[in-house]
């Protein structure tokens, strides 16, 4: 076989299985669905409902918090763009609106996140026994906290995340998810938060 | 319209509702795949591929152990039926069996759990991007423990675990699971297991 023959084969070959391995992938722009955080000693379990709109860069998150045995509702809009956040009060129709100075991140496995393993949530011996997703990891650079984060394999919708920097370590499982928002009122503060709006402090 | 065709219709609606509940369901007796452990403060960390024989009452664990930054591999057989367990070190080919004094506990979504709600881990807006899974509580009545159990709507395999007691509380994940057993020697100990015994003393 001529030398130039078996190098072409290699490449072709490397090339297959260059495609083969998983990319690093977005998930839907818009999207809702179910998630719950844990930290590392179970002290906090935050269980809320979101909605999630990566174009308009806004997040809004109805939510349980438990904080070592009490627990309190937490309603709030975050406006990336804006750099503001409402946090709603429906019970007495008031709003506390204060800056927002996070930088947003879209729901994705960033590009320099490093490939890990290929693993099924489930079974794969029958259809509907799992779910076939990808494990990544990498840095945040701001926080210099690590993530391995699970993604479906097909949507790369969100499945499971750990997160550890110097604070502490947090799991948030997601579930639940629709692609799409069904209400877009959602983005948008109630009436009763353009009177009245208390200004925290930054 | 007469009360008793009244009363036949609530029966029929009831027992319609009742035929559409999740009922407790035991996973296949035959499985294999992987699973992993953490304690509550995540000072223990356990990932090991297993298999499982709940008509032979057999478990055979090889597992990775991390205790605080530490970490060691472990290859357990457990004979339920035959209360003995191996304990199998291949590098050096030698044993250690022990007497085993925990009951079997099947694989199960035991008759007198609760159950809790229906959730999809991931998404259902496409195929292939999620989980159909049913989440049950229970209490164990030797340890007073309490369990969170999510098991798969088509198949009933465990898909998360939570379980938490006196001494602690732990979560597992179960993933890549097929039903059957490539290989049934697993379940029999070495040949090398069969000389040189150490038997632990109880």
């Amino acid at each position: 076989m001529q030398p130039i023959t078996v190098v072409t084969i290699c490449l072709c070959l490397a090339m297959s299985i260059e495609a083969q391995r998983p990319k690093p992938c977005a998930s839907p722009p818009l999207l809702e669905g179910a998630l719950s955080v844990m930290d590392a000693k179970f002290v906090q379990v935050v269980s809320g409902i979101f909605s999630y709109d990566g174009l308009g860069q806004k997040f809004r998150i109805r939510e349980n918090v438990s904080v070592a045995g009490s627990s309190f509702a937490l309603d709030t809009l975050f406006l990336f763009r804006e750099h503001i956040q409402y946090k709603i009060f429906y019970q007495n129709q008031t709003c506390v609106r204060s800056p927002l100075d996070t930088r947003f991140r879209p729901l994705e496995v960033p590009p320099d996140a490093q490939f890990l393993t290929q693993m099924v949530v489930g079974g794969s011996s029958q259809p509907g026994e799992g779910v076939l997703g990808n494990q990544w990891t990498g840095k945040i650079p701001e926080t210099k906290g690590t993530y391995y984060t699970l993604v479906s394999e097909f949507g790369c919708l969100p499945l499971s995340d750990l997160y550890y920097d110097a604070h502490g370590l947090w799991i948030t499982t997601f579930y639940d998810l629709i692609t799409g928002i069904r209400d877009p009122n959602v983005f948008i503060p109630p009436s009763f938060c353009d009177k009245g709006i208390s200004l925290e402090a930054l």
